[in-house]
């Protein structure tokens, strides 16, 4: 069915289906949410006695963690499911477990999981709303969505702003997530790290590719430093973690050679001392906690929009705490 | 202490116990509340500031986010323990947990446990009302509640009505609970499965048995399939999952061989191609995802009774959305 | 930043720093909190839209299901986290997981820990109040309050009572919990145990020092019977779980030659037949399952007063039960 270009639809499986419009619609709606989680009572009534549940096929607490507080102060009730020790275990279909939920008349789905495309093919199966909470190597749209708010917020404006993504950009879904949003809402994107983590057909993507980060600092504004997944190192795609900061680490040294300060980004876990060295995580240019911030403001908007809330009334929302 | 026949007592551990008209109330008592789950605000205030603990000392997705929600939609407080990781790790009784959860003042328990008979045991040993949500092979009764619900709603009657239970009878308490509901409430009940898998004292259960499948088919009205437990095989009562399907599997050849259009039900999660085929389960007259609609109902009524809810009132209490 | 006699400050670390009057407030505050588990509808409004995560790095259902009621009870919101299948996993350090809790603008966080100062350390580096719920064998300061109240319910006062407690005083936090706290109020307090399971430094206490759980029993009015670590057998520290009841168990042969009826507590879970008999922990004189209720309306106490609430008022809260 046809989407009004001010509309979400039903889901949110990726970005790179959504219009720039569609984009800002989540981004400025994500602003007066954002304010709920500032005030004592971190609650409006918006959701209240709709049902959300959070199926986790892979685990992780923060997304988790962020999505459930983003669900509760939504005023909905939120069921959250691990893969270990659900029916999953006992060989059910990922479609049956759908089907199921849906029969239990929930309103709306929240899924990680391990194969890209596993939202889309539950989004089709299921009359739910669906959010992907990243599939695969897919795509993390809420996370890519979280890391463009906070650029915004910092610069002002996305429109010619030079970020570049710095580690295992083949196999990252945030790297997806983060090039297509920031391609729509007219960023100049650049990738860095080694040849065997960067995508083959990396020049489709139209972005600026960096192999050394020496580079990649010189032309960005902003670094969106991804996490190291340790099973790369395994894999054979770098010799050694201390290798792999020798020659990618975002460091302060390689920063103060940089012709201006550069934001910094990164969707967490860290690695301290692997990909970002500590006094750059926690120095005066990174934003990694505005994300975390941002990440349950963008969740809330996503929420609201795909329940049917209209973004004009999203500011009105936040004023009615009090009723919940 | 006696029961009136209208209401329930402090618990619900099986239906073996339980008058026709006890039965008829639970059943009675759902529609109401599967109204709730229809609507945008799925939430009534029945429960509110009571407090309900899920125990589940064996892994059980489905039904405890069935009975989460069913809590949740009537606003009481809950919380879900998984045994792993628990008190019972640390080699606590049973009945010390149950001890446990009353000095907090907990209003009630939702108890799945391996061994038959935990339910009673820890209802007899703390004040706070008891569901079974499984014990052993003993029963399951509010899932044979939810499928005495939807075989009513679709027949319109019990009485005379012919269901055949097809599967591992004997080590199954959905079975159990199926067999004694049923039968309660007038139906006729068929077994079928292999000789390995009924009940020694199968004569004494007052049901048909068949030992092929085919001539089930031909009696019944309804079929509830149950799940095959695959150690069943490593345990040598089958040979193979192949053989169980050719010999016993509810495929839509055996079934287009049948004098009528039976309904198919399946507590679920299916084996697919082992118990029953794909095109059966999602064919026309499966019911399956019915039964985890009135799962919830049936729940919530349940929770709704034992609470001291009066029957006549849970019509009224559904229109009270409005101001939970 | 100083805090006055009659506020706890932002954190509840430890019983040792915390002054008789600010004990005494934690108590006084508790009773009327302690009324609201016990009627029908056991819910006040006063942290709604508050946020709260319980942060779980070793397994404790018992405290983390009475903390999660007290938390609801309190309307607040509340996300709880265990170990196991956390970021934590991924290698996030500490304050790294803290630091990200507090972005997403929690109010407070409940920890639980191996590391004795973890609490601390979490703390001193976030501004949402944090509350220790066991941090390695340092303290576990809602125990230690929750077994103050229930002995100053018993005797009607603290000063000059003879407490005693019995067993692993040295890897003990409820036990240096119950040092510090008992004493502040003025109570004697003895400890009894294997001298291997005794702290060196043990004179420093101010404690009496028993050998012989007879001597014990003779001196005391309460005994705190500590759970026995099986562990600690492994370890070498006792010879044989059998060795350890011969010696040191509290029977009820023993308690029978007392020259007194004794009070007895035992933080649970209890190893029945070890450290203490069935008939003693199930015994006229055994308050173990009013510690665990004590322990509910303890946290809910520590939970509003942290949140800036006036104890004078926590009568009146009680009685906002309706409007909730």
């Amino acid at each position: 069915m046809p989407v009004a270009p001010t509309q979400l639809g039903k889901d949110l499986l990726a970005l790179e289906p959504l219009s720039a419009e569609q984009i800002r619609l989540i981004l400025d709606t994500a602003q007066p949410f954002r304010e709920i989680s500032e005030r004592a009572i971190k609650k409006v009534p918006t959701l209240r006695g709709q049902t959300c549940v959070n199926l986790f096929f892979e685990a992780s607490t923060r997304t988790r963690v962020s999505f459930e507080f983003a669900e509760k102060r939504m005023s909905a009730d939120t069921v959250s499911i691990a893969a270990s020790g659900s029916s999953v275990q006992k060989g059910e279909t990922l479609v049956d477990t759908a089907r199921n939920l849906e029969a239990m008349r929930i309103d709306m789905v929240v899924i990680r999981h391990g194969a890209s495309g596993a939202a889309q093919f539950l989004a089709e199966r299921i009359e739910s709303n669906v959010i992907n909470a990243g599939d695969g190597t897919h795509e993390h749209p809420t996370q890519g969505l979280l890391d463009l708010l906070t650029l915004r917020d910092k610069f002002g404006r996305l429109e010619g702003l030079r970020v570049c993504i710095v580690g295992d950009v083949l196999h990252s879904r945030v790297a997806r997530s983060n090039i297509w949003g920031l391609k729509k809402l007219g960023a100049e994107v650049g990738v860095c790290g080694p040849r065997s983590l960067l995508p083959n057909a990396i020049d489709e993507l139209g972005v600026e590719v960096f192999d050394r980060v020496e580079a990649a600092i010189e032309w960005a504004q902003a670094l969106n430093v991804l996490r190291l997944q340790l099973e790369r190192m395994e894999a054979g795609y770098i010799p050694s973690l201390r290798e792999y900061n020798r020659v990618f680490g975002v460091t302060r040294e390689r920063l103060e050679r940089a012709p201006r300060d550069l934001l910094i980004l990164h969707p967490g876990p860290m690695n301290r001392g692997v990909e970002i060295d500590s006094d750059v995580a926690d120095g005066p240019h990174s934003v990694i906690l505005e994300q975390v911030t941002n990440g349950v403001a963008v969740r809330m908007a996503v929420l609201y929009l795909l329940a049917g809330g209209r973004p004009e009334l999203a500011e009105a929302a936040k004023g009615r705490g009090g009723d919940a």
